[in-house]
């Protein structure tokens, strides 16, 4: 089942130009991904909802755009300098390189998460892993630097930059003009939506691990000694798929029963639930998703929580990471207090004073849209046809319209229906070429609604044939009633 | 009129947080900016708005995202890797380096594009142009490759990629796959919005000439032996203000007078005057927008038409360019098709087959923002203040709520005025902060058309001030009837 999901979906990823590789004629470079014609149109129409949603969870959370280059003391002041490095095992025999924690989690079935390089060596030497290309023995673990520099100017006004390998330092450099701009407020929240970079050594799982990424980003800055009020109860409900630290299955709570169990406070809870929400919405079920809360060896020292967020891809057979939910202190600000000597700590409200905290939501936009795409991949045997059963926030065309051939008035009358469904806000789509049976097949294989076609009883009657992707049901429909009739069968 | 112009530009993009240097407080890099909570919505509304625009011209027009690093290779097949570079003026005496086809511009009010390194040196000895900072003599010039290289991988796997220096090259790269994805018809459009990246020597004025800026392009591939119909009726009205090449003068020309004056066909003419339109929508008239014809000497060989789009900055007191129309011929497509060794032509429609040309509508989004501002920020004497007069399709919000004081139940009635106007579409904010003149005061300063204060008299009548931006009128509206009168107001 596996191999035939995952071929079927590379098929379409490639053939309905929704995801391929960059420069294919150019001696394209690994872990480099283009999203084509079909494909940005779903992701552009993911970043939207997540904006309108995110953005709209409280007053005083913005988007705003950093620049993807950005100078070294930044990163001098987020640690990466220091400690953004992979452990790369090299064969002493062939040159292979590979992430000495990947190959241990490969073959040991355990994550390698925070394990020094050391102690990756002693592990790779006491489980006698060797090179998976020529089974040569590997050297010693040396780490490599994730980001990229870049020599901005020239002469001897060089100087260094790095493309950013994460969002969130922007709105770290930028909190403090910020937050006067926008009345002293806190919590505040900035959200960066963009391009990310990372040298990975060696990108081997197609759009999952790249090199040039996107990322949903939203740090929200809030003083510690004065959690802001939430409203659980809109919440408490919300139904949760938790897999707590050390456990090895989870269990499903409500937003309410997670309080006790992941020993929180509301402030907290109330974004982790949101967050879940978020993801009911794009399809996702206890099914195929859930949280899982890491222990204290796997995660970052400055972290208070850290839960990921996970997606299980039936292409792959694996739960795969999508987001994570990272209560981070005062970490990043301090850092960023030391490496600039400005201090970052404000007054609001009332004359309250503190060095504020970060809650950081982040989202992997590629790997969110590849999840929703593999497990939007559905198989109808009866019909003996695929389609992918798209969440309705990011298909990529609400409707498709198809006059039944190219000739004898219908194209004229299909222009009718495509306009009168243009008018009212549908984004549709309209081809006339080909066979109706395999623009019914392209429609479904990107995930259209609902397909209208145009044929000579429209001529006579006036009325078009609506086709739904799922059920592909088909009923018959007078043009003037055809977008209320798509309203409602949407939902 | 100019310092005063511009220095209130500066004060409002710093202060509202639209535009300010990224990593201030980091030892910012020159050429870096980053649009802060006001100005990410402008520029993300403006985005939006071309895209809206441009791919619906017409059937078959999509957007694509490709990446931002890319093969050295399509460089190579682009030319830039031969031929994009700047010429540089070093001072022989304190090192200062400028270009030298701008200090030429600069010192003798011409403009040197196209001028080749050789020919500058000459112009600046015989014009005996020396240092703007130590009057010491240049060198002769020399070129720097205006691209960022990214090395990719470690140790012996490096490859060289390069920041692209345009966005135009990843739909050229992608054009096979999509030509074949979209049903093998020609015209196509391949758009990209997204970031580019130039190392500039010097770069000095502001978000027009930055080291990472964003465009919006759009390249239209055809056969150039059947040029596709349109419909020139539909626009044969759109003004156009034209600097015909070699004139001194503008010329004020309906789009079908253009067609003996511009001497293109009716396919190139259609397009021209949609963008011209499109800078209409975004509040540009004949005093302020021009199209400016190059001639031979400053347009490059493969150009057929070249036409550049220019915006008079009233903060600068001079033309800027902010867009581009090229009729780029087979040059592109040609390029690559030398470098990948894969044929580019294609067969289309009923066996038809074709090198397809391209026309590109290249628009430089920061600019655009830039100019837009530029040309709002009107000085209102006598109400002594300053407010930015943005067209409807890029304000960052609609609407501002405003309770008159923060207590007595006015925020809460306020809430019931903001949610109204968000569940019928509207983007509202809400802000309960300081007086209530230093609320309109920064309505008007980030261009909010509409302020709705509610004061004690609401509690009584359910009645709400809305006051509109420019003329400051106010007028008492019913709170259900709040929603259609903004409509109304805003016509």
């Amino acid at each position: 089942m596996t191999a035939k999901h995952a071929e079927e979906l590379n098929r379409i990823l490639l053939q309905r130009a929704i995801i391929y590789p960059d420069s294919e004629l150019h001696g394209k470079i690994a872990g480099f991904y283009d999203y084509g014609s079909v494909g940005s149109e779903i992701k552009r129409r993911w970043q939207d909802y997540w904006r309108a949603y995110f953005l709209n969870m409280r007053d005083n959370f913005y988007e705003i755009e950093s620049t993807q280059i950005m100078p070294e003391k930044v990163f001098k002041g987020s640690g990466h300098l220091d400690h953004f490095f992979d452990p790369v095992a090299e064969c002493s025999k062939c040159g292979e390189r590979v992430r000495a924690d990947h190959i241990l989690e490969e073959m040991l079935h355990e994550t390698f998460e925070g394990v020094n390089a050391k102690e990756l060596s002693d592990l790779i030497k006491k489980n006698k892993i060797r090179c998976p290309k020529c089974k040569g023995e590997f050297k010693e673990i040396e780490t490599f630097t994730l980001m990229f520099p870049v020599q901005i100017g020239a002469g001897e006004d060089i100087v260094t930059g790095y493309l950013r390998p994460e969002t969130a330092q922007g709105p770290y450099a930028a909190f403090k003009r910020e937050f006067r701009a926008n009345r002293q407020k806190l919590p505040l929240g900035l959200a960066v939506v963009g391009r990310a970079y990372r040298n990975e050594i060696s990108p081997r799982q197609g759009v999952l691990r790249t090199r040039e990424f996107s990322q949903a980003e939203l740090q929200i800055f809030f003083d510690p000694d004065n959690l802001p009020e939430v409203d659980l109860k809109r919440v408490k409900d919300t139904k949760m798929n938790v897999l707590l630290a050390g456990k090895k299955k989870p269990v499903c709570l409500t937003a309410k029963q997670a309080v006790t169990k992941l020993k929180m406070e509301d402030f907290f809870l109330f974004f982790l639930a949101k967050t879940c929400q978020f993801m009911q919405i794009m399809g996702f079920t206890e099914k195929n998703f859930r949280l899982r809360q890491l222990d204290d060896k796997e995660k970052a020292f400055y972290n208070k929580y850290h839960i990921d967020l996970e997606c299980y891809s039936p292409s792959l057979d694996k739960w795969i990471e999508v987001a994570g939910f990272h209560y981070r202190t005062d970490h990043d600000l301090k850092g960023h207090q030391k490496v600039t000597g400005e201090k970052m700590e404000v007054s609001y409200g009332d004359g309250k004073k503190c060095l504020p905290h970060v809650l950081e939501l982040s989202f992997g936009v590629d790997r969110n849209v590849y999840l929703i795409l593999d497990n939007a991949l559905t198989f109808d045997e009866s019909n003996k046809r695929t389609y992918l059963k798209l969440p309705q926030q990011v298909v990529p065309f609400d409707v498709g319209v198809y006059p039944l051939v190219k000739k004898e008035g219908l194209p004229k009358k299909a222009r009718e229906a495509f306009n009168a469904l243009g008018m009212v806000g549908f984004k549709v789509f309209y081809d006339e070429t080909g066979s109706i049976g395999k623009r019914y097949s392209r429609g479904d294989e990107i995930g259209v609604p609902f397909g209208v076609t145009v044929d000579f009883d429209t001529l006579e009657d006036n009325t078009v044939t609506v086709r739904e992707r799922d059920s592909t049901k088909q009923e018959r429909v007078l043009i003037e009633e055809l977008s209320n009739k798509i309203w409602e069968m949407k939902g």
